[in-house]
């Protein structure tokens, strides 16, 4: 059975219009007094006014905090398969249980401009790509392939049969990130939850583990911080 | 007329624990139904009993939307001085009029982890050093240095006074952030709102405007992951 499709309910504005911009959107909620601003327009010319419902306050559909006055039903949008990553130059990132949607979106919105290939994705207990997800994203989301899986271990196996590096990120790590060699390897970085880290199992599947050297008695990074940095390294070792 | 505190208010149980490690909380409401539990308990024994008060629901008090059960007024934290930012290792972040206070918040914290000594902020138009900016930094604004200043063109011109290279962060930057040698030098990384960039006037104190190299058509980065970056490529070049 191939897995559900995600992203069916977009809201806020550079989210819909980006869902407009795939031609994803059903039906739109849009708020009479916000029709004719900037960003509501626009989204709201470029659909069938069949599909278009003004509404006193779309808050009431909503499920995020401040929809921007836009809550749009989308097509849903199909996962990719952890096959599609095989290449020459993958480089992917794994999210290891990481539960807050905010944060799945912030993380897809920068590896989209960091150049990743896309993104795995727990089905069970991680944040759902919902609504709150596509908002961070920012429009990410229409564009970065996602896979999503029911076991993160058993794509991990997975994706090193198709020959990528498992690069785990933890705070006990061998070594640092920072000018990794193996960047410039196909490469799935595994990141995990703020606080917990990496699974244990998961932890054991990954061929190494890296660290993000830090200053003091620091406790941790935001998992979207985490995984900017690393994105980011690949850019940069790949490039130098 | 020395600036006025901040951090009187502090919400969420990393930065009340924070706070009461800091010594400041002077009243303290909590969830009944919350004092037991993990994270609170600890927080409420470190206090004197005087100054707590439990209460049904602490959020009719709280200015964020999640004060996971607690709710601080603390003696405010002073702003440093721009002098004291002086150093032949100086490494500041100047923040021009980013205006959400979770990214200010987010940017201290991960500005603690990377070893930068401070953070310039303008008292005007910018996030202000709200309850949300202190959650959201999950106690490291209780650490971090910072300089509350009227006006961050001024602030730049005496940092350069002090020594200090300014780096503006901006999409048409004249070279890559990316093994800046500037950054080995004493430095002040500016950082712009998102969208808007830095203002004008700000950009034109800059010593050198770097980019961050972006894949594909991707517009721009969230503030706290550029700051994210820019920090950690000053502890990278440094330490390599």
């Amino acid at each position: 059975m191939a897995p559900a499709g995600y992203g069916s309910r977009v809201e806020g504005i550079h989210a819909v219009a980006a869902a407009a911009d795939s031609g994803r959107v059903q039906k739109l909620w849009v708020e009479k007094r916000r029709i004719g601003r900037h960003g509501v327009s626009e989204i709201v010319k470029r659909l069938d006014p069949s599909i278009v419902k003004s509404v006193q306050d779309v808050r009431s559909h909503a499920e995020t905090d401040a929809p921007q006055g836009v809550v749009a039903e989308c097509a849903p949008i199909s996962p990719v398969t952890l096959q599609s990553f095989a290449s020459e130059k993958a480089a992917v990132l794994v999210l290891d249980h990481i539960e807050d949607p905010q944060n799945v979106g912030a993380i897809a919105r920068t590896a989209l401009a960091a150049g990743i290939d896309g993104m795995v994705v727990s089905s069970r207990r991680a944040a759902p790509l919902s609504a709150v997800a596509f908002k961070s994203a920012s429009g990410a989301l229409e564009r970065l392939p996602v896979a999503v899986v029911a076991s993160i271990p058993e794509a991990l196996s997975r994706l090193k049969d198709a020959g990528l590096w498992l690069v785990g990120l933890g705070a006990a790590g061998d070594s640092t990130l920072f000018g990794l060699e193996l960047l410039t390897e196909p490469v799935a970085i595994v990141i995990g939850a703020e606080g917990d880290g990496l699974a244990t199992l998961t932890a054991k599947r990954c061929d190494v583990i890296v660290s993000i050297p830090m200053a003091g008695d620091t406790e941790s990074l935001n998992a979207s911080i985490s995984a900017a940095l690393a994105s980011f390294e690949i850019m940069r070792v790949r490039s130098s």
